[in-house]
């Protein structure tokens, strides 16, 4: 098959083998998969990862029960008999492998394998674009898993990248006071047509909001959340960060901050989300690349302030 | 009045202006006071504060309707009119001044001044020496307000010193899977004594606690401590950190790790459990010095390992 493939460096194979499904496993052909930032960090060696990254997609399962459904897939291999998998948190199984990121090839090729248990069918009112946001509009929406966000509180969410603009729709769901800091007109537009408040950094008063969202995954991002939100309020971590961030531990003691953070999340409700229109994904979509053009598509992706890049399979 | 007074370095001053209570405020005759890690803190410069430190005491009421009770006193002075204070969090008051650490003079003198709602009164099952304990067991049962810990689950305490000898016997109470990590003998005898088992660092399985608490205050500690807990677990800060540590904010993220943090606490639920003799206090006592000795008091507190040493002021 086509893939592309990361093994210190990133690069093109027209003829790479197909993956064969072990037991419990569904072959899948993928249609569509989309590039995120971590896929952009695994390129740089996060993770040490080696083999074909990508995790968000949409595909068409190949034999058994599942032939021929459109589908989507969790990310996390769990082993499903650790204690922490009996506990019902399997995206935290110690034993777990992940899609495109740990130990098991991913999404930028023309087949993938995963476990049934992982898949979800997609209905026929999502897109196949729509589908490709699943998993991270899943990860958005275990921000509010993690933390109860009251429609009396005011929110505010740094960082309005590809992830940021996706949990600031599923945050505004819940009637909140929500305000978005920018840094480009277009962040400004994309949420002003949601209707969503935005700000630019500095303009919002110190020690003023119950919540804030870091989806900024840089220092200065939870320096800053920790200077904007109430004493006793919610500092919540959207995003991994680069290296180990110096932190104002004294300052999360003495306002008495709880930090809260989260990162996969459920599809089932993504994928009702994306059906009832409820979320808008078309404008993240940057460009489209086919995937012999994969390399291309990374350069892209990795430009400074470029949302979604999607590689087509077809 | 005799006080301990400094501004820049520490000095003994028997001629010192006795305080004038504003109105609102109660006289109060210092009995007994306690040094606490803060106190070492503010000598070093913590707060920039000026004046007379101190912030753990048990004293006599002079004047008014108090007179002649004897009293313990919470150390923030709110304004009681702000957003914070009206949503009944006054410990975390903007325009608060804290006895003995900004901008209010405290406790290591013959007297002092706090606002009558400030007081409580201490009941006769309750001694003076225990009564100094009031401040810090009520900054330990705060970590049970911040952090709800169930007697299911398996809680590591980090830092056994003087606070956290008090945190470990709070926790405790709940009837979770409490282990304490010692590294002295000193400490393992002590919570030996009230049945609490101990651990050495390195002894205990990496992720295995539902909560951490660190009382250490240092980056070492916060390390261990995001090493020790379970993904979806807790980690309560419950001291204050030197500097800006460095911190693994994406482990926090990968195993949606939750940080709770806590700082002053109830003092009528502090003083319930001394008057049950549910909390041991004496055998944390290191020594007593007088008021006139209180520089010799400061050098011995200070010394590694040491307990709580109780400036007398008969």
């Amino acid at each position: 098959m086509r893939a592309l493939l990361f093994d210190g460096h990133l690069r093109y194979d027209p003829h790479y083998p197909d993956p064969v499904p072990p037991d419990g496993h569904v072959l899948i052909r993928v249609t569509k998969a989309g590039i995120c930032n971590t896929d952009l960090e695994i390129v740089r060696g996060y993770m040490g990862f080696s083999g074909v990254p990508g995790h968000e997609f949409v595909g068409a399962a190949q034999g058994g029960e599942w032939d021929g459904r459109r589908v989507v897939g969790e990310i996390n291999l769990a082993c499903g008999q650790c204690e922490t998998c009996l506990r019902g948190m399997p995206t935290q199984c110690p034993n777990r492998t992940t899609l495109g990121i740990d130990r098991h090839n991913g999404a930028f090729a023309d087949y993938l394998t995963l476990p049934s248990v992982n898949l979800h069918p997609v209905p026929d009112s999502v897109s196949d674009e729509q589908a490709v946001f699943v998993e991270p509009l899943a990860a958005a929406l275990q921000t509010l898993h993690q933390t109860h966000i009251s429609p009396h509180q005011r929110v505010i969410l740094l960082g309005a990248g590809k992830l940021g603009l996706l949990v600031a729709q599923v945050i505004s769901l819940t009637g909140c006071d929500l305000t978005v800091v920018v840094r480009h007109q277009r962040q400004a537009d994309l949420l002003a047509g949601w209707g969503i408040p935005t700000a630019r950094a500095g303009e919002l008063a110190p020690r003023s909001a119950d919540v804030v969202v870091d989806c900024t995954g840089t220092a200065e991002g939870f320096k800053e959340a920790l200077n904007l939100v109430k004493p006793r309020g919610v500092v919540h971590l959207k995003s991994t960060y680069h290296g180990l961030p110096q932190a104002d531990l004294t300052r999360v003691v003495v306002d008495e901050v709880r930090i809260d953070s989260s990162r996969c999340g459920p599809f089932e409700a993504a994928i009702r989300l994306l059906a009832r229109g409820l979320i808008d994904v078309e404008p993240l979509i940057e460009a489209r690349y086919p995937l012999a053009e994969g390399l291309a598509a990374f350069e892209r992706a990795g430009r400074q302030g470029t949302l979604k890049v999607i590689l087509d399979m077809a």
